[in-house]
């Protein structure tokens, strides 16, 4: 999975109709030890409640599937944790406050 | 999924039989922030109608086939909502007009 | 789906059993604006007839195998489509002769 | 499968519920023959019981979820082997201590 | 599929229970022009009996799983085909001796 900070959320009216009533959310793609974006975006559905400036992961591909809300959604990134804590190497990263 | 831009079409007429009568739309993947093209092209199925200069996002891979326009066809990204608007750390980057 | 120009073949005698009988083509992949080659190769299965030279566009992953000629074969890039004509922004930037 | 080493942990409390009691492990991809890190990390689940410090090879995609403790869990990656050596032209480039 | 070199072998006892007795093989892609390495290694599993220095492609995701060796086993990359010859634009790149 890959680690991701909550920078926004997109709108859509015109769009699948199983994707109705699941929140779109835009996410930067971070660095696990410094935190920072590293200036690379996807579109997320989220299925964990996840707001804007958590640091979240989510599963791509067919593992974005694997959800009571995403299944047989045409989706290929779903939010799946929202990230307490990130340790490396000993060290934490990252902590939730 | 990946925000992008319809800055083409592509015509093929020998191609595999269950794609007859679905749009193949050329996408520019942009840049969320500034709404700018990435010089990163990819052809894609369109299942919500989308024209030519619109942000759209698809899905890849066997995501882009749970729709019902797509379902068994051999497509690895298909449109899946029209975008109306990104907002980013609280500001609209984009507005459909 | 990917662009890419028919640039050779690949042989191999010694493959998976459900291998035999359909053609290994050598693609490269293109720019869809110069329809330059990008020195990115992948091997792909031939599903419709490809010939050295054409342009076409082959789907990746399971996407692959949604071919009643490829149903149930290792593969995970086959051409789907020969284009006849990419057109971007109102500007033919590909015209099959 | 690509070859990685165990960095870190990641915790959540908040994630899809049948991702319970599986670990978290932050893995760094190496290169294979210096068996330094390249900088590059992704968030992965355990199957095998891997330490800190261990290298291992992971499954992505589908593949992470063709496994007893992952099977129908929202997963891209997962550890599916604790690696003992890697030999390179007939030079051993890894031995597990 | 992804042309490659077998330029080794990976040892694991602790792995997933279903990957035991398939070989594990580390391959380096190659330019399919120059033949040359491109620095940049996976692991894969062998289903063709692949040999040190043989040139093969291998297919990636779910489609590593359609041989009947590989069937279920956590993996996102198998060798299907050992490689006999690629002719790139009529000439030949590569023979094997």
């Amino acid at each position: 999975m890959v680690l991701a900070k909550v920078v926004g959320t997109v709108v859509s009216t015109q769009k699948q109709p199983n994707m109705e009533g699941i929140k779109l959310l835009l996410l930067e793609k971070i660095d696990p030890v410094t935190i920072k974006g590293k200036n690379d975006f996807i579109v997320s559905l989220d299925t964990v409640g996840a707001g804007l400036g958590e640091i979240v992961f989510y599963a791509s591909g067919s593992g974005a599937r694997q959800t009571s809300e995403t299944q047989g959604v045409p989706t290929d990134a779903s939010i799946v944790a929202i990230v307490d804590s990130i340790v490396k190497d000993g060290v934490f990263t990252f902590q939730k406050k």
